[in-house]
């Protein structure tokens, strides 16, 4: 666990940015602003920032037409664990690709996949895992690769909460979505996943539109198909490794706007808040810290646990994190409840 | 000239949509919409098309987060001639990039640039362009890169007008742009043009957001700067070639969803105009024809010209729009006034 001597310096400056006399914010949001969110210094700021940069008396105003709020996804806005979604439903496509290619039935990575041995599967190597990608997200239109997702997502389940991967959205996150978007943020998905894996599902489970979605890209082929209709083929070509430094080169190719704001959840949004929060004006980074165990998972090296193949938060970030006054959002303390849904008692 | 045989029955055809008995159009913009335009089936056309997708009770309706409008920008947008405009920036750039670099002086292609021998200038290579276009417009920040731009569009003149660049847009087109948008479409430049340098101007001259304009894209290099701050280097390397079939596929990797509609002016627009236009629904596709050498230019071999180093309309791309019922828009008839600025008498 964190140590209360780490964790209350930050705190207390927080509270300080939070009492400097403004007057209670009048928000524009029907009801109340993130009320998943436990009321504390993180709320706090965050209201406090989100007034500032829409209050034209503000020395903090920001223009409408930049504010630009960026999320990253897994680990930020919905579970990574045990292990990324969207490998998970690669995994889940392998047997329909042996299906059509018989003689990957008994070529590595396939065969190991198809086993069902989850401990092996678990020590498939990057190499490996990138055969699984290639095989399971390219190839295929534009328009078959969505429907494939689609029905996926109606039928997969997560294996702990047995619900549709969509529902383990955290609702704090929703309701900071909606409250960026209620003030006149437009508000992207900056992911390292890919991209058109979560424009399927964006637009209606966090009401992001795919010209608002931004994660790794590879290419496509346009042609006319045999009925002489267009098609865009899936290539195994890589545009975009939408991950680290390649945050804040993915924002610039496709927003061309610095962000106002950036959330992100490990070393893999590090550039993305370094590039937002870094220079003049206001400006916001947050962390979601996964530190609720019973509620959800806990992981990486600031809880002295062992980093795992998913998104870690490394001592070294949170001490980065402190030092450019980035907001570390505890799971366990300031978010009153995780989900949309009720949770089993 | 084209010959009236050609032109008359896609006049007819349009004629005949234009006139299935809608009511007169309420069309959301303050004042007359498309003023520009010469009344005719082609301004007709537009109007029907836009009222019928934004009509809930039409069959044709299309819902707002679906209205998509993409535009080329040389040629369509603003004049290419005699040259793509930022072709003539990169030319106007070298000796700047000679100073800081003498040893190029004596180096092809810039030696000959520095001639200022116009002939020998029109007959350098592709392989020629490429070097120059590297040289000029990569190995800076992306802020320095929008200083540069932002300083030559000040002072840089058009040869014939002698008007900055960003005077020369189509009268007719800022109109059709501000009708999509009055009617709850989101308008995109998708231009073979570099995405860097469009979107230096394109929200001061077109009302586009730079994350509405899709264009030619290369990598940046994202890192921290001397004094700690974020810098995005712009790259050699190529991302996007955003002309032709990269069009539709820019359109993907941006926007991710299918136009409704879709406006150019060359070959370069075709795969962009049939990825806009074959499929179900209402669907939009015009071209720009340059028919006008008194106004501004006539080129292409559509008038029994040679074909030129920029934008060509080809007879077969002729005659694809007839085919597909694509609007092509004569500058010459269709189009009452050509600039914003009043042209010298």
């Amino acid at each position: 666990m964190l140590s209360r001597r780490v964790v209350l310096p930050s705190l207390a400056a927080a509270a300080a940015m939070g009492a400097v006399g403004i007057a209670p914010p009048a928000l524009a949001q029907a009801q109340t602003p993130l009320a998943a969110w436990s009321d504390g210094p993180t709320r706090q700021r965050i209201l406090d920032f989100v007034k500032a940069t829409t209050d034209q008396t503000s020395r903090d105003f920001v223009p409408a037409e930049q504010r630009v709020a960026t999320f990253d996804q897994d680990g930020t806005l919905w579970v990574e664990h045990p292990m990324y979604t969207q490998v998970i439903y690669c995994l889940d496509r392998v047997p329909v690709v042996v299906k059509a290619k018989p003689e990957l039935a008994r070529a590595e990575p396939f065969k190991t996949v198809l086993s069902g041995n989850r401990e092996a599967i678990a020590k498939l190597s990057l190499a490996d895992l990138e055969k699984i990608l290639v095989a399971t997200l390219t190839g295929m239109t534009v328009d078959e690769f969505r429907g494939e997702v689609q029905s996926w997502l109606e039928t997969a389940r997560h294996p702990r909460w047995q619900r549709p991967y969509t529902e383990l959205v955290y609702q704090p996150m929703l309701e900071l979505l909606n409250l960026f978007r209620a003030n006149g943020y437009k508000t992207y998905i900056v992911t390292g996943g890919g991209q058109d894996f979560v424009r399927v599902y964006a637009e209606r489970v966090y009401g992001i539109p795919p010209e608002q979605v931004v994660g790794t890209a590879g290419g496509t082929r346009y042609g006319l198909g045999q009925q002489g209709q267009p098609v865009l083929i899936k290539d195994p070509k890589l545009l975009l490794n939408d991950d680290h430094a390649g945050k804040p080169e993915g924002i610039h190719l496709m927003i061309g706007r610095r962000p106002v704001a950036a959330f992100g959840n490990s070393t893999g949004d590090q550039q993305m808040l370094e590039y937002t929060t870094i220079g003049d004006g206001a400006r916001l980074g947050g962390l979601v810290h996964h530190d609720d165990a019973v509620r959800e998972y806990a992981y990486g090296p600031a809880l002295g646990l062992p980093p795992t193949k998913v998104g870690t938060f490394t001592q070294a970030l949170y001490d980065e994190a402190k030092q450019r006054g980035w907001l570390v959002i505890s799971m366990k303390h300031d978010w009153k409840r995780l989900f949309p849904f009720d949770p089993p008692a």
